[in-house]
């Protein structure tokens, strides 16, 4: 194993987070709150050991996905845990267990909070809290990518590691070109938002504490009752916002290259329009008799579905009250997600497109065995490789889905808080049902669950492999051994 | 398609169930219960209608895997609506939609009942009742191969479709002599299972019914109270011959021929009693210090494991007032279920086995990317098609429950009703938790969820796809023009 890239890449991504440590910095300068100087602290303890480890660059910049998969995971360990500190040293929350619970569900942009009341956390930590949902958003080491040169060839298994999708949609032939043009449609729609909500009256401040929530499909609120009390037109432009974060960014990309036909014929966003419409109908038609007015009904209803399907969890009004049949829709839309290749969560809409296509392929077999018509999306057949991946993917999903039920259930709270405490946390939406309904929080708890649901925010986030790997024997023992073979010497 | 060898073994199986609606005449007979002129009628009716099926041999006995699943499927269509007419004409059952939801939850051996009371039903009928069990537990179209010889080589397609399990063991070479070997196995543990029941003082009436209910993993009780108010002896009897059924039936055959070794190494075997002890371990450690007696709290905990994890369906105890860890593992133990090749329904613990080394090479591939280990049971390499149906497999069974889901929410039920209403019926177990816990029944369902439901049950016993693709539009053209052909001529 390369481990001298993994330490420099490392030591790199420590000094991105110092970078960006300085923004709830400049925050708190502005509104002079005093916790700004651990916003400071924590800063300069990233750059001093992020310098320290990126000292001696490494041997050799070629590395394979193994090295891709570990420098992933560590690097969303690490900044969870730095990216911690200023809300524990500054007292905003008490226990670091907690506080680490909120950061990852910062960059996992979950938006699953152990906070009963957001209000009174002073302005660079609010800052903070939100901004991590535009970091994790696309990605920390895809940032990197853009505009740092590490390992030439190799970057694809990094981008590959932390890009969420079935298959990883190279833009254009270079990675780093890629990285770049995915972070300025990024930028460029955060500050449409910002645009639209500042031009609805909301403050400053909100509306950029908001629009990185949205961008980054995450859904820390800065008000206890997240959505409820704004404005009809603000709630519509965040709805929109959430579903077109949601999109995959190839569409984007092709939109700025004219390619109107292409953008808008992409099967998996077509798709994802389409369950987006049809969830919303079904809930309407349930609601609407409960409203004094329909446009009420409506405006609920889309702002609930957006912000479930999109895994971005903001809410206006708790759907844990809903019917039934409603509660069931949403429920499934926590695991639909939103496209690949978006910044949201979930299954991801492609591979349930290609899912289906499995299904459909099998009946046909039984009638025609002889027939052997390849899976195809978007006109052009699905690699073999990326069908088996779905595959095992969905399986693997299944099973870690379960096992964190079996954990969680410990504390022995009801079934329907448990499966959807998981499901909202490995789909990285915020909200379940019951005791984590919209209303409610994480921080009852016990530690233990409070770990398992951090794994499946970071394993929802970083689409399960690379971060089981980590567990790997072999991978533990082949770093046993160096060390015994260090000490040797 | 070969439509003539569908027709004639459609009525070569009616035939068989004319014949096994003889039973219950004879119960009546024996205990002068009146209700038994409705079992002769239909069987007239049954054997009039199969023998003008079966009347014109078909041109051609070879058939494919096609064929072989829509006799499969029509076969326990057919079986259950006959199987269902005692039940509506003799008035026990007074609504046909409910008499056929207990018929088909009867022959696919689920167990769940609309009845809230089965005391009062007659002898012949509580006996048709539970034999169902019997008849579905080991399959009818197994049992016709065992008796008559249709289709030659081509047998081994109506095998896959009605045998649980990823690939269809022949104990031998010939087809009808493994069908033969299967019942034979399966009628002396019945009769074992009888004979240590009445040893234990239970009536032989009562020992009978539930001796074929255990066989067939069924679930059906002659009692209100299911199995609550038996003696500690007859409750440890059944544990024992539940545990017993859910084993795969190849173990049997190779004890039978003394291959001890080989028998008690199979890896399914021993995957499935280390699950039954693990789950026994959990709950009664979390259950123990409720109960006066540990012998208590292990018998019960015995049975309500065995009972869920064979998918049998028997209550000693109502799990569902269990605390919220218990309920999760039996939740798990639900979807596991038994052994391929038993009379158990679930997902298998060989499919399991088979899921579980599928994530564990997909990990090895991220760290050894060019290794190409095979995947190996029992020491022997897995065939690619049994991986690949074994995956497909998999995510059909989770599509199709979650849209199960969907569609029985509409009722308006709460989330863990509807969530193990489905996972009762589609693993074929029977009781679930909440409103349709051990003490309750599937009664208050309404008409469109007591078809979904009845849709589930066949879908699970028969694995899925046999059923599906009675579905295919392109079956429905097929079928669509030839009768338009023959019209036109």
């Amino acid at each position: 194993m390369n481990s001298s890239i993994v330490r420099y890449t490392l030591g790199l991504v420590l000094m991105i987070e110092a970078a960006l440590l300085l923004l709830p910095c400049i925050v708190a300068l502005i509104y002079k709150d005093k916790n700004g100087i651990y916003f400071l602290i924590v800063a300069g303890l990233c750059l001093l050991l992020g310098f320290g480890m990126s000292l001696s660059k490494p041997k050799s910049k070629i590395f394979y996905l193994k090295e891709g998969c570990i420098i992933t995971s560590l690097s969303w360990i690490l900044l969870s845990f730095f990216g911690s500190l200023p809300f524990y040293l500054s007292g905003s929350i008490p226990s670091l267990t907690d506080a680490l619970f909120e950061t990852i569900s910062g960059f996992t942009t979950t938006g699953a909070s152990i906070l009963s009341e957001v209000e009174s956390l002073s302005k660079s930590v609010t800052f903070w809290r939100c901004f991590t949902h535009w970091i994790g958003g696309m990605g920390v080491l895809v940032f990197l990518l853009a505009i740092i040169p590490i390992g030439g060839g190799s970057q694809i298994n990094i981008m590959k590691a932390e890009s969420p999708g079935p298959s990883v949609g190279k833009l254009v032939p270079k990675i780093r070109s890629t990285a770049r043009i995915l972070y300025i449609i990024y930028f460029v729609m955060t500050i449409l938002e910002i645009l639209f909500l500042v031009i609805g009256k909301m403050p400053l401040f909100d509306a950029i504490n908001t629009a990185v929530a949205t961008a980054g499909t995450g859904g820390f609120g800065i008000k206890n009752d997240s959505f409820a009390s704004y404005s009809p037109y603000l709630q519509w432009v965040v709805t929109i916002f959430m579903i077109m974060f949601g999109i995959n960014f190839n569409a984007y990309y092709l939109l700025l290259f004219r390619q109107f036909k292409k953008a808008f014929t992409m099967e998996e966003v077509v798709h994802y329009l389409a369950i987006i419409l049809i969830a919303i109908a079904i809930i309407f038609t349930r609601l609407v008799n409960s409203y004094n007015y329909a446009s009420d009904a409506l405006r609920d209803t889309a702002f609930q579905v957006a912000s479930i399907i999109t895994t971005t969890g903001f809410s206006s009004v708790d759907f844990d009250k809903w019917p039934a049949v409603c509660q069931t829709v949403m429920v499934f839309l926590m695991f639909i997600g939103a496209c690949a290749g978006s910044t949201g969560g979930g299954i991801k809409v492609s591979r349930l497109i290609i899912l289906r296509k499995t299904i459909i392929k099998e009946l046909n077999s039984y009638i025609h065995p002889k027939s052997i018509k390849k899976i195809k999306m978007d006109d052009k057949p699905i690699e073999h490789e990326v069908l088996r991946a779905t595959n095992v993917y969905f399986i693997t999903f299944t099973i870690l889905f379960s096992l964190s039920i079996l954990l969680v259930s410990i504390d022995g709270k009801d079934l329907v808080t448990n499966f959807t405490a998981v499901a909202a946390t490995i789909n990285n939406i915020g909200p379940g049902l019951s005791e984590v309904g919209a209303t409610q929080n994480f921080g009852h708890f016990s530690t233990l669950s409070k770990y398992v649901l951090m794994f499946d925010m970071i394993a929802g986030r970083l689409e399960l492999f690379p971060l089981l790997i980590l567990f790997h024997p072999t991978l533990w023992r082949e770093t046993f051994n160096r060390c015994l073979n260090k000490h040797i010497k």
